[in-house]
């Protein structure tokens, strides 16, 4: 599994681009956790990265919308540097609760 | 010279948290270019990594604000792609005017 941080940037102006907005963050919900308004961190597989790809750039307008993706790897837990508020969950511990 | 991608979540509601958003941008424009709204990729050494670092872990309300570094290494080409609007420029290929 690899460590893909998909960023982006939609515009709002209108009616459509709110919609866009909340189609694209629930799309990446479906494949890794919110690390801040617009950005996701995914850990996945290359198949499911692409998978997600195609659904991202399927909804996004490519004119006036931005999306980027950050590939970080398997070993990603050096590479990654959080500080302030929303800490995400480590996707890959076990969760005790 | 690495690639390293700041992603900052700055809460605006109130002045202070919209000046401590437009310090953020600005602290980032010195090392780096602007990708998203609120995302930078900056080409820089060890040592100015660290230097941004702390001026904008000086800048955020750590109780209010996400600050997130993601390193990329020296061979960064391929980890980034890029979809839509606002390309940046190749920050190591020279700009022809």
């Amino acid at each position: 599994m690899m460590m893909v941080v998909v960023a982006y940037d939609v515009k709002t102006s209108d009616p459509q681009g709110a919609r866009r907005l909340r189609r694209v963050a629930k799309q990446c919900l479906n494949y890794g956790q919110r690390a801040q308004n617009s950005v996701f961190e995914c850990l996945i597989d290359e198949t499911n990265f692409q998978k997600l790809k195609l659904e991202l750039l399927a909804i996004i307008d490519e004119k006036q919308d931005s999306l980027r993706f950050y590939r970080l790897g398997n070993h990603y837990q050096g590479k990654i540097e959080v500080y302030g508020a929303k800490q995400t969950l480590a996707l890959d511990e076990p969760l005790i609760i």
